[in-house]
Parts: structure tokens; C-alpha cells; sequence
């Protein structure tokens, strides 16, 4: 048995940036577990239900990965998974310190845990769930943003974008 | 007929660094659209006629320059006004990430649409519509932030500010 | 009488991380105060009653130092205080921006107060307010992050956190 | 007659990242001048005769473009071509840093000439001539990051690159 | 046999920052090479042969852990220790952006390779080889910034420190 | 006796950027001392006497000032003098990493030494020694930039400027 990881994260919706990030983690480590964030006081666009079925449906058959929701401090899940990673994706600076002040924080949680960041490919540094709500609102074109079940669900809340010019 | 650029924001209000970038644009663009944007998801201030006759009262008469509302997708509204430009002024390391990001989704929706960025004069460094809010809600003196009628209203609106020390 | 400085904040509540700043403060000036942000329009979690008493008990007796709330301009609380130098904290790039955004207007509202900028511990660079309620609320352990007495503040508020690990 | 441009730089050697920028510029600009720093306080791997010959090679017959050397301050070269606008292209926080630092500084030798930013492709976010040089000299393979003249070049310089894998 | 990772670097010398990294990459990876780079081209203080013995005095004994020295490509280094992750300590902004421009290049040289990023203790943050080397030539005191042996040959260097205050 | 501050730096030049941190200084600390690095390892354009003589000619008048010379550790210069803080200028977002860095090692060296950073006028943001010397070495004009006496050095060295326009 190898090493396990945890990817967190609201994943409200996954992107296809999450899968790549989520694709290099299982070279890495040899069971993965995409975490959807569950905590009521954070508000999102999908509910928790509606994220988890999205993420499932993208990413659930890839070798090592399950995914699943958790609640409360995240190194008390990973403790919980017999987990002692976290995965994070990296892009901006802006990122950086967010990231860096969480880590600080895990760790003195519990500091038997570790995080590592790992950068996405460069195609998917602009990309963020925020955005692809915002234009998915305006009914642009989505395509290759998202896996294709996101983006039909999308299109059922915001109606079909125009295509790629 | 020389090259068109759209310079869009909230402009809620425009602000004296808002005109700062609009008058350099003008030298580098014959004719030059200020773009408010109407998305009624976006909170604002001031409504969009509101904010749309301050801005023509204050840029109405530069030469080549109109101002507009917009709606929906900013890269749709550029085909729509056959320009193929979007200016934006870049003051700060947060902005240039967040402009870095609808740079590239920007291109991704419409791949002939460029983005240049232009820095306002060191005065206006420290400027934005909401520190104007701020300052004016506390009545602080906004002079020389703004245009004189923008300054009008928003004393109109908080009260008039105590002066320059 | 030697030099006052004011070092400004929401204080919602105080943590380790300002009584740092704090303390390095008064080794340079003869008096400090410490001015909580009573404005209406912030949105606090405790109300300034309840984040006066807290940072009274927690810093109330060190030498040299005051604690008060003030509404409206920062700098004409200064002027009110007979202060010139406002004290701020400042752990990362994005603190520094706005910071400096700030520094900039208060200058141009009040071209005789200065504002300096202290490092806190290392050990506190990844704290804040909003990062003590979200572990609180998670009853993540706060233990030396905050003082006690707002420790003990949290857990009526939250429950008890779990222990160092 | 339009407006006229110069895009300045060392081009040391011309990569494809600079060549991104520059077609972005055509579509801006009627006439782009792609300017060769030759002072002799900077040091360069490839002399000037050499860096211009690959430009020139690489980008001469693109409309619009023309490629010059020039020595002394670049507010003069630009008065001298009767361009009022330099291109830079910006990649990442610290070439921001280090532009705004060069642009005021322009500004303030001649008000009347403009700075404007261009983004690269995110392709070449990761590019510079230096690195070029790097992975060259180590025997890696430039295919794709360089013209097909200038990889030539450093491959006669350096020896060939191992492909890519 | 687990999964293999290379930590490369300079090491000139190796610090207790880059011993808390390795740390911290071994509860991760089942083996890891601490890499030191040989390249001419480079400057170093000490000499390769000199900067190996360090790092294997110092952490040479730690389970899973090899030291050694490559010249050339890193990817092809990795490739010949048959090792597919690069693990690269991550402290500032600063550091943020050459990481992300070295780690797409080695993902352009070659795909398979992937990097990932661990944060050093707080303790770490200020903590490089130039700045051990800088406070010592000035015959300031780094006990506990480097191993102890480490320390010796700096004193030799550079003469004894003066203490802790 | 007030509190006495050192402000340290090559001051290679001493440019208008230092003089308004200086004058931002003496308004909170009774003493300043303006203190010019000597360290024969760092490169100067101006050897350290005519680095000394300039400044004590632009600011020895300042009440308060003082200009002396340093070599080794700053803390251990702090301590000869009797001072506890140092002041720094900050100006951007790789200041304030380096200033970091540098913090953290003198309060390790030690820990009685507080570091304040204050911001220049925003008029200074884009000034350092370094590029006065490049705008001076191509006869770009400099008024304003430093003190008249300076200015007349520089042009002594390079030539005089070719004016404002």
C-alpha cells in the first residue's frame, strides 16, 4: 500500500484544470482522494450534492482516485482517510500567500501533515470555477474549460454558449 | 477610419485616474469607447444611468471618445462596435494577475480581440472608485480625485468632505 | 512627552499577531494607541463593545499603551489624539498593496501623519482574525494564537477546540 | 499615415515569444519598429550585427515591420522615428515591477511618449533569451521556443539539441 | 520499490532550510536525491567537491536519502536515476515565479517529469546559502542555520562568529 | 534624549528617493543617521569617500542628521551607536521580499533591533540609484532626481543632460 493523498478543494464546478492537477497527483501518489468541501457556512453556486455527482461523473474511473465530500477542519479528514498529503494547485501569485497561510495553519494543526503544490499546465493558469460561472452567465462558450457533463449542466442554468470563433 | 479601442469598467464613478488612462488611449487610438458595464449580477454604487451621465459629463467632449453601456460577454460588444482593442489600465501586482487571467479567457472567447495595458500617472496609483467611496462616506475632501460633478454628488450623497490640510 | 502612534484595525478579535506588533511599536514610541475600527459599515463578527473589551484585557496594562474605538477618518483621529504616525503590520505582498494604497490616501487627506510598517514574528505571519474564526468554528485549537482570555471568548462562542497534536 | 510603434529590447537571441508580441502589435499599429539595444554597457551573448541579423531573418517580412539597432536613451530613438508609443511585452510580477519602474522614468524624460503592455500567448509565459541560452548550452531541445535560423545558430554555437520527448 | 524523487539545487552550502525540505520529502517519497548541481557555467562559492561532502556529512545517514552531484540537463538526470518528480522548496513570490518559468520548461524537455512544491518551516523563510555566506564573511553568528560542520568550514572561511544576543 | 534611529544604504548616489525618507524620518525619531555601507565585497559606482562627502553635502544640515560610514554587521553598527531601529524604504513588491528577508536575519542576530519601513512619495516610486545612473550615462537629464550637487557630479562624470522637455 502507497502513499495517500488528498486533493481539496469546493470544486463548485470541477474544471478541467482541477483534472489536470488531479492527473499529475496519481503519477505521484498511488491513491487520491478528490475532497469536495462541505462546510454550510461557505456559499457556493452547485450544492454539495450537485458538485460531488459532477466531480464523480469526471473523474470517478481514473485509476487511484475516489472522491468524496468532508466537513470540518481538513487535516481532521485526512487523519480520518489515513492520509498525510495535500495536494494543492498553484497559479498566481495572489495564490501563493492564500496558500501559504493555510499550510502554516495545517501544520500547526496537526504537523504530521504535509501539503504540496503542483502547477497546471499553462493552458489552464487563467482558469478558475469562478470564471467559467461568469462565462457561462453571459453564455460564452465554455467548451474545453470543463469536462462535457459540466458544461451541459451549465448550459441547463445559464443556456448554450456561442461557439468558439 | 483609424484603429477603435474599448476601455470598459464599472466607473462607479469615474474617477480622475479612470480619465488619466482614457486621455492616453486617445493618443495611441483614433477613436476610443468607455464601456460601462450594466450586468445586473455586479453590485454598484450608483446605477448604470447614473454612472453613465458622469461620465459623459466628464469625458463627453474628448475627442474620439464615446461613452456607452454594455451588457453580457465584453468581447461580443467589441464586435458589435467593430473594435478589436480592450484597453485596461494596470496600477498594481493584484491587478496584473486578475488582468492577466481576463486576458486570456478574453482571447480564448475571441482569439482576433487583443487587451493592452497602459499605467496611469504615479498620482493615481493609490486611486479606485471604491477608496473615493470610502473617503467620501467619511467625509473626507475627495478634491482632485475626481471630476468637480462627480465630486458634487457624491457630496450630494455623504455630505461635503472638510478640505484639503 | 515623547512621540504617540496610533496602530489602527478591526481587532475582531485581537490575536497574538497584533500584540506583536504592538509591543515592537512601543519600543520605538512613547505612547500607542490602539484604535478599533468602530465604522457601521464594516461588518464585524463580535461588535465593538465586545473587541474593546477583549483587546482592554489582553493589552490593557502593557506600558505605554491605550486602547480606544474611533468612527469616521482615520487621520482626524490623529489630529484628535494630538498623533502623527499610524502603525501598521505588514506580513505579505497583497497586505502591501493595500497598504500602500492607504498610506498614499491618508497622506493626501493629512500630509503631516506618516505611516510606518513593522514585520511581525515569523511564527504569526500566517495569522488573522478571519483565520481564527474559521479554525474556532471548525474547533480547530487556537491555542497561542490568541490570548486567553479571547481563547476562552471563541470556545463559548464555538465549543472547545481539540488539542496540539 | 498611421500610428508608429517601437518595440525595444537586447533580442538576445530573438525568441518566439518576442515575434507573439510583435504580430499582436501589427494588428495595433501601422508601423512597429523592433529595436535592437546595442549600448555597450550591457553585456550580451551575441554581439549586435549578429542579434539584428537574426531579427531581420526571423521577422523582416512581416508587414509593418522593420528592425533597427539603436544606442542611447530610447525616449530619443523614439523621437528620432517619430514613434510616440513603446511596446513591452509582460509576462509575469516582476517584469511588472521593473516596467513600471522604467516606464515613469521615460514618462518623466519625454511626457508625450506612451508605454503600452502587451500579454504573450501563454505558451511563452515561461520564455526568455536567457533561458534559451540555458537549455542550449546543456544540449536541450529549443525546437518550437525559437525561429528555425536562430535554433540553427545555437545549435552551431552549442552543438544540437536531443529532441523532444 | 515507492516512488523516487530529486531535490536539486546548489547546496553552496546546504542550510537547515534545505535539510527541513529534504525532511519533509521523505515522509512523502520512498527514496530521494539530493541533487547538487555542477554546472561551470555557474558560480559557486565552494567547490563541487567541497559542497558534496557537506551535504552528505549532513544528511547522508538519513533513511532513503543519496547525495549527488549532476551536470547538465535535470531532466536527464532524472531520466538516468530513473526518478520522475523534482521537489523544489518554495518561500517567496519571488522564488514562486522562477520556479513556474524552470518547471515548464523541464515539462516542455520533458513531459513525464513532473515538480512539485514544499514549504519550509516559518523558522526558513529568510534562509538562503547567500545570505549564510554574507552574515558570515561579516563574522555574524549562524549557529542553527546551518549543520554544525557546515559551520565549522564557514568559521574557517571566514573566521568565527560573534554569538546569539 | 529621544529615540535615535539608523537609516542604512550604499547611498551610490544619494538620490531626492532617499532625502524624503529621510525627512520622514526626523519627523518620528529625535536622531537619524544616514549610515553608507562600505563593505569592500559590494560593487559602488562612487568609492565610499565621495559617497560620504555627497550626502553630508544634500542632507548634514537636516536637524537631527547625522552621515557616517559603516563596515561589517548592521546590528553590530546599531549597537555602537546606540541606536534600536532601522529604517528602510520600501517601494515595491521586491523591496518588500528583500526587506523581509533581511528582517528576520538581523533579528535573529538580534533580537533588541526593530526593523520600520516607511514609503517614499510616490513621486520616488520608480527612482534608484542604479537607474539615475543609466538615465546619467546616456545624457538623459536628471534634474529633480537628486541634489543639485549630485546632479553636477553626475555630469562631471557623463556628461551634462539634455534637459526636460
Amino acid at each position: 500500500m502507497g502513499k495517500k493523498a488528498v486533493y481539496p478543494g469546493s470544486f463548485d464546478p470541477i474544471t478541467n484544470g482541477h483534472i489536470d492537477i488531479l492527473e499529475r497527483s496519481t503519477r505521484m501518489f498511488d491513491r487520491v482522494v478528490l475532497a469536495i468541501l462541505g462546510n454550510p457556512a461557505k456559499d457556493s453556486v452547485f450544492p454539495l450534492a450537485g458538485r460531488l455527482r459532477m466531480a464523480r461523473e469526471s473523474v470517478g474511473d481514473m485509476a487511484g482516485v475516489t472522491v468524496e465530500t468532508f466537513q470540518g477542519l481538513l487535516v481532521d479528514f485526512l487523519v480520518q482517510q489515513k492520509a498525510d498529503v495535500i495536494i494543492r494547485g498553484i497559479r498566481a501569485v495572489s495564490d501563493f500567500e492564500y496558500e501559504f497561510q493555510m499550510a502554516m495553519m495545517n501544520r500547526r494543526l496537526n504537523s504530521r501533515i504535509e501539503t504540496v503544490y503542483l502547477m497546471p499546465s499553462e493552458s489552464y493558469f487563467y482558469l478558475s470555477s469562478h470564471l467559467v460561472h461568469e462565462v457561462a452567465s453571459l453564455n460564452g462558450d465554455v467548451t474545453g474549460l470543463v469536462p462535457a457533463g459540466v458544461q451541459k449542466i451549465l448550459e441547463g442554468k445559464y443556456g448554450p454558449g456561442k461557439g468558439r470563433k
